[in-house]
């Protein structure tokens, strides 16, 4: 198939942040895109060919949508499902493919999925509501503390907990969900695989991630994690594990513990550019947005080395303001060497929202650090 | 000013590839943008915020346009200068400015300026009619061969021919114009200097062009250049001094001959984003388009060093054909490490038109120069 020509269409479910910079390499590659976003106001709504208002979870929109692409991919999960799978044996390529998703949609079905594949990850057990949990402390088969996760529509922190006592248990939604026990790590890292539909496969640098404690959001994203080789290399033979488990095209973006005893458990895959890959735009040979265009159209895959070292710096919402957003201190921000300021054009700020975020570049990972933390200290993301 | 807010807009005179490219970084610092291009179907009409459809060298188009924005910026010399002048006397910042344009516009006032600007250019005369020309021939006041060039709108090797006999002149349009002495030089040179409103400035590293001899067009860009540090040095200190002499404001980009001597002689500048600087977003810390948007916008330039060596070779029509485009072998090219191609979007192709450009990045710039000629050879700009 011709991908460089009008007749070729690529579709993209969502048209938030992670869209918008997918758009900036299906432009430079002159592919023809079509967006699907329930905002009229998705920052996607430029630089896509042609913008759907319509809603992700819906089957008829979805399916109708799909029916006009030649390759539909996601730039978030929480899309209907059975109409990806209606479209994939309508001949429509979709990936990842809705088997996929509905695994990962589902983090009891997730977590199950590494145990059927012998891929480490903490120990859990699986609850239909929360008076189940509750039974299984008072029969001492769970104890405090441990991780609560809400099965479906987690994201971004939301729908994740660490139960200490029963008065944390009472706050909790009565929903299907996990626990996990909780295991003291070291480091949060991240590998992200790039599979094309040929079988094709190419591995980032692993990446270390340091979260907001309260937020429970990244702050920084630091590629080359600074750890052994030897972990490094555990880290990428679990992530390409996982990579042909899932038979996945498009990028996987694997979050993993390094434990106090150095081994490596998986947290969470997401099928799809990912946070911890936004420095790769600055840093690395292939972006990750040009890299999962280039895995879901079967193209070449482009290398993954880093040019330089990068450190990600989240711009979230400051926790005192909600309104109209102003960047405070943005312009001294830029006058460092190295740093590249990404707005990702949400109009209203709220605390803690991802507005945006910043990159870091330096030859010395150690150097960026410290901008980094300059950067931070310096830049507010605040309200009129 | 907050730039990075929905009351500000950005505005620019054209809407082709080099609009295009700096649309992606409007996009990431999510500036708002209002496009004038005569074409419905110019490159930059997704992308941008407001569209309009118009003639660039009409009085009132331009100026209507240009009361509707804030700072307004151009991506083609040849726009209303005269238009541009009355939007300054309002108010309206013009970057570069109307003076600027005038000067650059026409290749005779242009060598003139470097004249009174003590700025090393080859020796040239000035003519009102071709007519003027046989006359100084036959008075002996210039000798065969000479290089004739077009006083206006001359662009992309149009409007400029070497004149070795009375034959060739001929061919030539009878039309305001120059002739310059024809200088052997070993090398064509370019450097591009980014300054501010407030008169901050950066340079970047000197590049090489090599030149298709037939339809002059540039070949390949390399950067670094592989001249001496002290050709280097020459050449950064003769764009420094443009650039101050023009107090311009954006980016110059100066292309210069190095002759058989070593010294350096200004060719022509270009106030714009400039095909000698498309390597810079692979290549560079800051992307010449980003550092235009800085400049024009008085924000604070981003470092100019490179991360890697950047080569950058033209994608123009093959000489047979014209139609509806196709990329051969693209994906072939595409297989190799560091190679990005750029499609710039025009649906039909015809001889040396410029349809896209790739880009080679390596650490080692030999090693780039090798695979840049491996592309070369490999891609063909072809019709259906």
């Amino acid at each position: 198939m011709n991908y460089f020509s009008s007749q070729f269409k690529l579709g993209i479910l969502g048209g938030g942040q992670l869209g918008k910079m997918l758009l900036n390499d299906t432009r430079k590659f002159d592919i023809h895109t079509c967006v699907l976003d329930p905002s009229n106001e998705a920052p996607c709504k430029i630089a896509c060919n042609e913008f759907v208002q319509g809603d992700l979870m819906d089957f008829d929109t979805v399916y109708q949508f799909g029916k006009n692409v030649d390759v539909l991919t996601i730039e978030i999960e929480n899309v209907n499902v059975n109409a990806l799978e209606k479209l994939e044996k309508e001949g429509i390529k979709v990936y990842p493919t809705s088997k996929t998703l509905r695994t990962i949609q589902n983090k009891a079905k997730q977590k199950l999925f590494y145990v059927d594949n012998n891929l480490p990850t903490a120990p859990f057990s699986r609850f239909a509501y929360k008076d189940e949990i509750l039974t299984a402390i008072e029969h001492q088969t769970l104890e405090f503390p441990f991780v609560w996760k809400s099965a479906q529509f987690g994201y971004d922190g939301k729908g994740v907990k660490v139960v200490k006592s029963h008065s944390d248990l009472e706050e909790l939604p009565n929903v299907e969900c996990i626990t996990e026990t909780l295991i003291p790590f070291k480091n949060e890292l991240s590998v992200i695989v790039a599979r094309n539909a040929d079988g094709k496969v190419k591995i980032y640098p692993v990446v270390e991630m340091e979260f907001h404690p309260e937020a429970n959001q990244v702050e920084y994203v630091i590629c080359p994690a600074r750890i052994s080789k030897e972990v490094a290399l555990k880290a990428e033979l679990i992530a390409l594990k996982a990579s042909a488990a899932f038979k996945h095209v498009g990028l996987l973006a694997v979050e993993m513990f390094q434990t106090e005893d150095d081994d490596i458990l998986i947290n969470e895959v997401a099928p799809r550019p990912h946070n911890s890959g936004h420095h790769t735009i600055e840093a690395s040979y292939t972006s990750q947005f040009e890299q999962h265009i280039r895995a879901v159209l079967n193209l070449p895959l482009g290398k993954t080395d880093s040019k330089v070292g990068g450190i990600m710096v989240n711009l979230v919402g400051a926790e005192d303001y909600t309104g109209n957003v102003v960047y405070k201190n943005i312009e001294s921000i830029m006058a460092m060497d190295g740093v590249t300021p990404h707005i990702y054009g949400k109009k209203q700020t709220r605390p803690f929202r991802k507005m945006g975020h910043v990159t870091i570049v330096h030859e010395n990972i150690n150097e960026a650090r410290r901008i980094a933390e300059e950067v931070k200290k310096k830049i507010k993301v605040i309200s009129e």
